[in-house]
């Protein structure tokens, strides 16, 4: 039977089943053994891993051998600047955080305002550059180290990326393009040459690199880690995350172009509003049925908003999806509590952005 | 009839019908009203367009009336630096500065060391960049004006031109390059992409440019021809050189890589040993036999040497070619003209060479 479900790095459609999806890209789902020797030496766990919104790795072990024998790592993450930033792009940029902060790593965080360029028919080099630096702020919003993350413009760092990419380009050809994306002969070379731009930042230091992305990446990588050996160099090592779901419901990934996300940018009136008129509820059609059946916390997008990044204390999220079950809290409590979560989080995600307008010179890559 | 010639940027073989390929490739012929126009024009006459050196050209009649109406037009050349100069590759230069001498033009000249390093298996980046910097330096020998001309290292340059390129990628698919350079799908996809990076140096100024260039060069152009008016720029106009034959004689063009180049860094007993043992001859078998049937200037390659480069002076050219027709002009004499007139010229140049090692900082493309 085929996957009723399509992801790529320009595309997620349909409902992901993750255990059919590992097995098409060929990653390691994480095990319960792998996350106790990341948390043993990490000092403490994280509630992505635990819930496994990271679900799924290459090479994780090597990494953490890699940090043993004192040799370290370094973190790379990125994002595609065609629209502001929604909050399914923070889960791999808040657990690089998580992450700089447990283990000292240094950080690249990389914006493709070339390739968003290239694949979007309807958008300038001006736009997408804009939108980088939009996005931008959302990153250093977040609080990473300033002595050890540097922002990542692939036109305005093109002369630190180019010579690295030029060294993957070289061992890539189109049936291997072909082969991975899909790609045909219609492909503008832009995007042809695109995924050895996106590789370079994993040569950038000469340690391994870890890669927490969303899964819809991992074929970029792919190539990658192909390549790295030619080189001489280790493979990139991934972490993937689960995609966000659209704000409709199950199908897809929360995506500006597919409408119904929630920005960073979003006011309370509006996070309200969005949350109430178009998060897919997984409640019964009225109060009494509701009440008597219960509600589904699995395809309740609220529900999964909070599991995946709003709701970090288990304990909570357990009650809130209990109640829910048994139909003790209507689809409406539940919404209002996730509506209180996300206004609260950006209040102070807002305040934080605008400081980061004076502080985008200090996370340049430029400055090394 | 299948032509038995092959002329592409990367490959240059068997005895090249110039008529045929200005069909093949769809250029014009320079005629000789075009050529008295241009004449008018700069003040002066040139023997490489006389006697046919440059023989094709596309939209030169632009370009000139782009100069009468005040606009202007800039000129841009280059050089792939798999390996020392040799004096074929000095034929668009000195041709180039010439129309910079009586045009006023600005020059870019660019150095594609990452297009060597995709086309040549063997060559890593630092080579083909470090013979981008020995090319670089026979260029400024030959007398351009700092603040007209700027020497555009692809690598190094990569943060002015990849934004321009993108450009160009975004209009330009696989089926593009396919069609225009029999790409397969083994090429690498730095190859893929390389045609938008020589296409950039079209679009720095606002103003129609004029490249001089050896024919073999023109389809990455007939691309960026196709792709200008989508960007609302204008095509850039070519003028077209023929190949400068190896020593070996006709079939190709003077290669490093085929051997037989006389290179800039030769010394005069280099320079003789080479005409004299390999210089194909248009003379007889023995000096009765040439004294008595006479030799062909046509196949000779040392009068062919004279012909393109070292025998400005039409008068003392046609009378060399009279006497080698006549027999009275031994092929060991005809060597020992242009012996002299080589190391005349690179005992000069070499002398300018030296100077330049000095002088790069003042023609680099970051300096503006």
């Amino acid at each position: 039977m085929p996957d009723n479900f399509v992801v790529t790095p320009w595309r997620v459609e349909g409902e992901i089943d993750y255990d059919r999806l590992t097995e098409q890209f060929g990653t390691t789902k994480l095990t319960d053994e792998l996350l106790d020797r990341l948390r043993k030496i990490a000092g403490e766990d994280h509630f992505m891993l635990r819930r496994r919104i990271f679900f799924s790795h290459r090479d994780l072990n090597m990494i953490l051998d890699s940090h043993e024998s004192g040799k370290g790592f370094f973190l790379y993450t990125g994002r595609g600047p065609s629209g502001h930033t929604h909050i399914g792009h923070l889960i791999p940029w808040v657990f690089a955080k998580w992450l700089q902060d447990r283990f000292g790593a240094n950080m690249y965080f990389q914006l493709t305002d070339d390739e968003k360029f290239y694949s979007q028919n309807n958008m300038t080099l001006d736009e997408t550059r804009g939108f980088a630096y939009e996005n931008a702020l959302d990153f250093v919003a977040l609080g990473f180290d300033p002595a050890k993350t540097s922002i990542v413009i692939d036109t305005e760092d093109i002369s630190t990326l180019y010579p690295l990419a030029a060294q993957v380009a070289k061992k890539l050809n189109f049936s291997n393009m072909k082969a991975v994306f899909g790609f045909t002969n219609e492909t503008n070379i832009g995007m042809i040459f695109y995924t050895s731009l996106q590789s370079a930042p994993c040569f950038l230091e000469d340690k391994p690199v870890l890669i927490p992305l969303g899964v819809d990446q991992d074929p970029h990588f792919r190539l990658t880690r192909d390549v790295a050996p030619k080189l001489g160099r280790p493979k990139p090592a991934l972490l993937h995350n689960i995609m966000v779901p659209a704000l409709g419901g199950p199908g897809g990934k929360m995506s500006g172009s597919s409408g119904g996300a929630i920005y960073t940018t979003d006011d309370p009136g509006t996070v309200k509003k969005k949350i109430n008129k178009y998060a897919f509820s997984g409640g019964k059609a009225d109060v009494e049925e509701h009440r008597k059946l219960g509600g589904d916390p699995e395809v309740d997008v609220s529900y999964q908003y909070l599991r995946i990044f709003f709701e970090p204390d288990d304990a909570r999220l357990r009650k809130i999806h209990d109640e829910y079950r048994s139909g003790s809290l209507l689809t409406g409590e539940l919404k209002g509590i996730l509506i209180e979560k996300i206004n609260t989080f950006l209040a102070r995600h807002q305040e934080a952005r605008e400081r980061a307008k004076d502080r985008m010179g200090e996370f340049r890559l430029a400055k090394n």
